[in-house]
């Protein structure tokens, strides 16, 4: 595999226009890349875009809004720790969150097959109500369409969200410096298993269940503590490893992580290795990374504990090395290079 | 059929939670009222929601701001005058339009069915560019699911759209006078013959497309004219009976229209002849209508005439009498009452 090429999405592979879509453009991973270099950033491309964020940032009068959209076609609808309605708000106001910005309002677009019960569509909007309460946002607009039986699956939801920013740090993968430290917020791999798992039908001896939640509060906490937050990511579709080559290479520097600093849980690790999965890039629906100068890390953490992140470890540096370049240090001492997602792993987690 | 019932969808018939989602709920008539009514405001019931518009009204910092979200479903992707892309991007600046705010910022989200040829997803990202262009938005961020074979149908698209209010009336149906005239932009019926007529591969002597086009201009020119507008619909799913008795309904006033001055193709009146429609509750992408006093009818038309609206024509008035009741003389001298859209018209027209 040319890791170089992988480790690049700014040099992807031309795009045929005779290619069809596969399910690993969907995946965050290089395909996906490819598809958004090739289609949609050429037709649609303008500043506020360029940036690439989880979100955008605009200004349109005084104080700047971050404005972000998520569609959610998660399999199976309902799964241990949530359903497609936790996702759909959680997911939003995360992407929020890690513009720096505080979520205010969504918007929600139903796309419903023909048959679906309408307890389930109740049971649904319960938990996007309970999750819109928990990150005080509130869903001010709406559509719903239905599509014929065959033609959906269930239920799909699109949120759109707009949050307020309230300070003035600029935090996007071009602010990271050389020297910045990765502060995790949590273990990894919850989310992704849990959705296999239940999709095979699997059970682990111990209860593993997604990790989705709102990340709002752990960073307005940093935020009003003074720190000075280079970058935000959360780390869904493609994992830990896909988001840190994705800010690696917008940012033009190299990442280094530490494999024993990333926590994993003994349970998580170990259905991995049974189902050959790397927790590197499984999705995660309550995790992100921040990047920050080495000074404030202590008071990261302890910010982060305080907010039930226990498990937030430092993870990794930055360095001005080779930009876009992800390499770590493996729990036996060697180094390895970190690629971007190839392919698809595990396909509608979110 | 029960019309008191039908035109009012504020005491709808309980939705049993063991019933299933019809294509009827999607279609803009009674049954999609009910779904709103039981399942969608009160789980998510805030004062912004509630407001009912075609975009929610914020005021997050300053200025006013409006915020929609509409997804698209539209069957075939492809028909004559426009596609999935000119949809996604006309029919949500209208939304935004139609709240009386200058459209700036949109959101793309793509669910993609596996398989879908990339020069299909590229021909409507193309469209999407250029309507956005000519209605001068931005897509400023965007996201992409893909879901399996046999779980999509090709291509369904989300947009959200933030505007800006730059003047200020409060343009909601609450705002309506006894008095009111109300203007229609153009002649109704064609998207919906339009997507019908490709659906079932029929052909018509003449050529009828879709209406499909951006209504921003002539509304922003009434607005900086100083016309006192007191509400805009665009007259999408359900046509203009629907949003007639939507707005009646929310207005508490009664609305009475005059057949004669709906203006209604020839050809366009011929086809709904034929296929037994009613061109009063067909769908339209490019057609709205605004509530106005008397005294500033003849320059709104003047300023529609301008913008290409040659059709333009005051088609009712608005009184105190029932409140929710929509009647309208008919061409010959008889007065009956319409209702809202009953069942399911013309499934995925938009």
């Amino acid at each position: 595999m040319d890791t170089k090429q992988d480790s690049n999405p700014a040099c992807p592979v031309p795009l045929s226009a005779y290619e069809q879509i596969l399910m690993a453009h969907g995946g965050g991973g290089t395909l996906m890349h490819r598809l958004l270099e090739q289609v949609f950033y050429p037709a649609f491309g303008n500043p506020i875009l360029d940036q690439q964020g989880d979100g955008a940032i605009l200004a349109p009068a005084g104080g700047r809004l971050a404005f972000t959209t998520d569609s959610y076609v998660v399999h199976p609808l309902f799964f241990p720790g949530g359903d497609i309605g936790t996702l759909a708000v959680n997911g939003t106001v995360n992407d929020l969150a890690m513009c720096g910005a505080r979520p205010l309002y969504l918007s929600a677009g139903f796309i419903i097959e023909e048959g679906l019960p309408v307890a389930t569509l109740k049971r649904v909007a319960a938990s996007m109500a309970q999750c819109a309460a928990a990150a005080r946002v509130h869903i001010v607009t709406g559509d719903t369409k239905v599509v014929e039986k065959g033609k959906g699956d269930g239920l799909f939801i699109n949120t759109s969200g707009i949050g307020i920013i309230e300070h003035e740090l600029v935090i996007q993968p071009r602010s990271l410096r050389a020297g910045d430290v990765i502060v995790l917020s949590g273990d990894i791999g919850r989310h992704g298993l849990t959705i296999m798992a239940q999709r095979e039908g699997l059970t682990f001896e111990s209860a593993i269940e997604s990790d989705c939640a709102p990340l709002v509060d752990p960073v307005l906490a940093m935020i009003k503590a003074g720190i000075d937050i280079h970058c935000l990511r959360d780390l869904t579709r493609g994992g830990l490893a896909s988001g840190m080559v994705e800010i690696a290479t917008t940012a033009g520097r190299q990442i280094n992580l530490e494999e024993r600093a990333i926590p994993v849980r003994e349970d998580v690790r170990g259905a991995c290795e049974i189902m050959g999965f790397d927790p590197l890039y499984i999705a995660n629906e309550g995790c992100f990374a921040a990047f920050l100068p080495e000074r404030d890390a202590a008071l990261a953490l302890e910010i982060l504990k305080a907010h039930n992140c226990n498990e937030a470890a430092c993870i990794g540096t930055v360095t001005a090395g080779d930009a876009g370049l992800v390499t770590m240090t493996t729990s036996i001492g060697s180094r390895r290079i970190v690629a971007m997602l190839s392919g698809e792993q595990l396909p509608r987690i979110c």
